[in-house]
């Protein structure tokens, strides 16, 4: 029931907009035809249909997590039968596959990038490609046949790196004590989780104070928890808004046993500047 | 990390009309205890409860993309507990296992019939066979048997292929420039797809003109468009419905970010006539 | 196509309240990181929010479907972050990690105790432990080690079984024709389905009278069907409340074509008598 000596394949894992129906089922099909022992594992379907930042954000929060040669097909596609390019990525240890719309930009700010290619090589498509399903007839026979060990450069011909399109606000920079960000994700609890990495701001709990403002509403959140159920801090066993680290690693505002985002009329992608003060 | 030389067991791939929840999970524990190496996919459990059609026309439209030797359950089955058969067909490169109430209508409509058998041989069932959960006491177990290298046969009784229940719709024809169809589905976008194949129309981007009625309500539709974003045609950039080519391969009316079917209160099974003009 | 000749890993089953989002996905990039060929299944992801009694039920129903040596990850834990222990058990032939507060309730009461220990040991942790997502942090490395073949006393001190939570009625007990027994889950028909297994009432269809009391709103049933479109017994054609067998083997409340719950106002973990008559 131990180990086995056999190497196995890659783990292909998909993230899309498409919400749970046949066409996620069928591009498995498509893939178990081409590879028939890769791992398939849904990441998640559940994007807001046509987010492309929260698809970013939740490759972005979760990637790391995968094995090694994990592929990622990544489809929030509202350009579907456009212009928009269809690409290939080697990042860090993993390669992705999707449209060249934005949803890479966090693992594009995180890791080196080895390869990255237009899907332009008709012999890595399905025989016929339809105008508007390309996750089953374009991306997920790319994800398959690099599952069974085809390069990454055989799928079509390079693009230049500078091309790709990234969002613009995925890497917060501190300047002394002060960040200027975004809200990266809302999640399915309310909870507003911010663009600021926790390792910018490893001095959260030492300082005496913080100061996270919502600039486009002009509202202030200062209390801090170290967990939700914390009453040790400022915020003691107050109902108001917080600051705390999301399992993510990035800063977040949440309230408890309430839905922050909703309370507050925060939407994604508002601006924030973030302050700790002595 | 590449291929493998050991063959691997066919594909399990279930389409039902149970949502998500635990009835869900246990049908794939049944088939991992007998069947422990099957590649479990979920192709769909989102058919509308008890939604024979478009269980139908959703398995039609996805089965050709999964490799041969794949085994579908497909679980649609307002009559559980009733006299209705239960049955496995072995149709085309694929094996199929459900009720036998019209689920497997385009299936039968387009692949030869090899197999058809009754699910009889209690051999092959859960010791307890309760009356409302077949999928789990005697589907999921048929198909795991399957997959394990059981022959159809041993499954059961043979059936006369001619008493095999089937929708009357599935297979329209073209007499000249005329065709009397159905609607087959209405899919998540409010999109709606007959039961047209595009193999019978070839000609419809060729001809001055092509005329769509949904005859219940006297509604005509005859602008085309060759995808959702295309303004080259007759339909130009106006917002009504028109005319395309579904990725399912089928005749399809949609209104650009709009939902068709609930704009024109179309309804699954409705009629269509669809005729071409010169 | 058929039987391989080496061993497989054991299967890994979900059971969680956490819907369908990314949270899950990056459960399966762990375990998979770990367990490269661990067979992973969804059991499910839609216990509601925070509700262990329902996620404990829906446990106690299907375990015994899956294979000897599968290891079920059952997450429905508003403790989180608090004192509650995280623990792993292995209870039959099966293993079960996840909190300690009563969500193995019914397994605990049906299977023999081989082993109970906390998870301890960080060798078997993530690197890094966030304290709101132990299901990534600790639940899942845990099953995954147990995958590979580590022994479920290396993961951590062992604990005294006396210890462990549980829900205090999931055994009810037959005194003569008298039952005291709960309302153990609503399913999504909204069937009510109780803590009795039929192994207790076998005479169920063979007395001339049973009586069901909701103790709480004072509602009693009597009529009984043997399937939800039986018309033979005392119940007739009528569309009432009728006591039936739940294909989970309990006793159940239904109404035929409608929601039994919503109907008669019943929650779960309400009050119940049964009782046969002559």
């Amino acid at each position: 029931m131990m180990n086995r000596s056999l190497p196995v394949q890659p783990v292909v894992a998909y993230l899309t907009d498409f919400g749970l129906n046949e066409t996620v089922g069928v591009m498995k099909g498509v893939v178990l035809g081409i590879a028939p022992e890769a791992r398939i594992v849904d990441l998640t379907h559940a994007i807001a249909p046509q987010d492309i930042a929260s698809g970013a954000w939740a490759l972005g929060a979760t990637y790391r997590y995968f094995p090694a040669e994990t592929i990622f097909v990544c489809i929030v596609d509202p350009g579907v039968g456009s212009a928009r390019r269809a690409i290939a990525l080697h990042l860090g240890n993993w390669r992705f596959v999707g449209p060249d719309n934005g949803i890479f930009s966090y693992v594009l700010a995180e890791q080196s990038l080895h390869a990255a290619v237009a899907l332009s090589n008709p012999a890595y498509h399905l025989p016929v490609i339809s105008s508007t399903f390309h996750g089953r007839d374009i991306f997920s026979p790319a994800a398959a046949h690099l599952a069974q060990g085809v390069s990454i450069t055989a799928l079509g011909n390079p693009i230049e790196p500078d091309s790709l399109q990234r969002l613009d606000y995925v890497r917060p920079e501190r300047h002394n004590d002060h960040i200027e960000a975004r809200v990266a994700y809302i999640d399915h609890f309310g909870n507003i989780i911010t663009t600021i990495p926790i390792e910018i701001v490893p001095d959260l709990y030492n300082r005496p104070g913080a100061r996270l403002t919502f600039t486009d509403i002009h509202v202030q959140v200062t209390a801090r928890r170290r967990f939700f159920a914390d009453e040790s801090g400022e915020a003691g066993n107050e109902a108001g808004p917080f600051i705390y680290v999301d399992s993510s690693g990035h800063i977040g505002v949440a309230i408890r046993n309430g839905n922050a985002a909703n309370t507050l009329g925060i939407h994604k992608e508002s601006t924030i500047t973030f302050d700790l003060m002595e």
